[in-house]
């Protein structure tokens, strides 16, 4: 069999992480992968500088991840055509509102023997509602789509910090493929074939999150936000049965599940923005460009999104959380009535 | 039915704890309890007087749980059988090393109606191996006996910080008497007959929590503390299943499982021990004088006891993590070595 060539679409700090990986792992298995690798970059300018030409020089992602070094056969290319042509496996890893523009420019012109795997975190919103991510891709471009989600906080990946992760692949050799490409001792990949679940779970894990930082910035201990947290699971759980039938309690046990959740609850960046809508009466726009400066808080859009398809629904009372959540993001709800959500959940009557 | 009279049997944190709450629900609710709880106290002199004598008169235990006021309708007793002996319901709360001399003192001296539930976290060790101290108890005083456990680090509860609970019972109506005993509406109880999964939970997360408390000291970040957890959780549900035939994975996802584990790996004292081992050279005997001033780690005790059992069953390579939190607290591993123990996890291969 030829190499196959990997394509790394989007470069962000869990894009420019998930490169340096994938970039060592190619150059060592260099029989089954073809060792240059492109990452489209959405241009910018940095110091007046191109950011591409600073990446493919000083093989540093000076924005979104300073201070770590990229192998050198990872190049950033700032046309998503170029970037991805010969690809045989596309990883995914943007935020989710520019998948379909950018899937809608990739249409027709890649392999069609390629397959996808997706990092993103969120859901896509069309006529039909909420649809995930992998299948969106899939969809536009005719290709099959896995994902890759776990507890993965990308600054201690890039630090080579160990963690675990979870690749939902319904195809097992594609499964053994991509752990052979993201696997490395500080990074182990479990499979699983359920893909659905391990996705969704990537998604929702940054809404209860920010009810983590919620209750983090009341000034709640740690039995309040493991509460927060186990409640924000049983969401989780009957979410996924709910509307993705099929879904396997086990996934939840892996690192997508619990573990991602837990990381997330007291590392991720949906938490810090919890703790800061207590503590200040800034809008999400605002604590966006302060915290983030450039990037956007998953979690705020994910939970928007299913509110407003669990009112389309009439299923507000069965995930009074998540519902929570939004409105107290959206400034609708004083956070002061979000221990009350706690306390009157239907995981308690 | 004449009102049940409740006493309690321990008096650290966690009783003390748990008597605020019991004393005042007793007295909502003197419908179905009698409004005076004795609460059996180890006498101990502090400041030149006895602690019972000061929790009588000031109505707080200035030693285990200062700051908060204890119901005046809890009389700490210092003498074991006048604390129990009108007892209906015994609430069990003390180190599970106590239990076995406390029991024997009170052995055909309570009434043979009475029940007990277990707050205890721990396994009692006798000539058949790892015992529940719940079948401890019920076997040497011939009553039933139901465990209460869920994340509740006692300081917080005593401050009335929101929280879930899980009540084990076999017996509906008994698990409802106890749910009216313990909930108010900052301590939520859910209750399960899945009793031994919910004891065991109890005792295990302590072994974990010094797992996390490891790579805490180790300065690994929020993914490999995840991963700790997880794989901690994987072998506690493992555990259950070899050793509790009938347990169920839902209790799992209950308060005294994921939230437990989760709020004990952040926030507990076994953690903070984890972290201590790695930052010195001390015994654990060194770091509980330093650390506790008299109390006693539960956590270490316990990894001891599963270690001589999976030992002696020749079941050590399936149980890595909780086998290398007991060689690293003996002083028989390095911690470095942890890191490659998470690597190799049987769950990995």
């Amino acid at each position: 069999m030829a190499p196959k060539t990997v394509s790394i679409v989007g470069s962000g700090n869990w894009g420019s992480a998930i490169a340096k990986i994938v970039g060592n792992n190619v150059q060592q298995r260099n029989d089954v992968f073809s060792t240059i690798i492109n990452m489209y970059m959405y241009e910018e300018m940095v110091d007046g500088k191109k950011l591409t030409e600073i990446v493919n020089m000083q093989h540093e992602n000076i924005k979104y991840l300073p201070g770590v070094k990229l192998p050198e056969n990872v190049i950033a290319v700032p046309d998503i055509l170029e970037a991805t042509t010969n690809a045989d496996i596309l990883i995914f890893v943007l935020p989710h509102q520019f998948v379909q523009k950018i899937c809608e420019q990739l249409k027709g012109k890649i392999k069609s023997s390629a397959i996808a795997v997706s990092l993103i975190k969120g859901f896509a919103i069309n006529e039909k509602g909420i649809q995930l991510i992998s299948h969106q891709i899939s969809e536009i471009l005719s290709i099959p789509c896995c994902v890759l989600s776990g507890a993965n906080l990308a600054g201690e990946v890039a630090n080579e910090q160990f963690c675990e992760t979870t690749i939902g692949s319904k195809n097992e050799d594609t499964g053994e493929l991509l752990r052979q490409l993201f696997e490395t001792p500080y990074f182990r990949c479990a499979v699983v074939q359920d893909t659905d679940t391990v996705e969704v779970c990537g998604a929702l894990k940054n809404v209860v999150a920010i009810g983590a930082g919620i209750v983090d910035g009341m000034g709640s201990g740690d039995n309040t936000k493991a509460a927060v947290q186990r409640l924000g699971l049983m969401e989780m759980i009957k979410f996924a049965e709910i509307f993705f039938p099929g879904s396997k309690t086990s996934t939840f046990f892996e690192s997508c599940g619990i573990a991602d959740l837990v990381a997330t609850c007291h590392g991720g960046r949906n938490r810090l923005l919890g703790e800061n809508v207590v503590k200040s009466d800034k809008t999400i726009h605002e604590l966006e460009k302060e915290i983030l400066k450039g990037q956007s808080f998953q979690g705020p859009l994910v939970a928007k999104e299913i509110y407003g398809m669990l009112k389309d629904k009439d299923m507000l009372s069965r995930f009074p959380l998540f519902v929570a959540i939004h409105l107290i993001c959206d400034r609708k709800m004083d956070t002061k009535e979000f221990i009350s959500c706690l306390r009157n959940h239907p995981e308690h009557m």
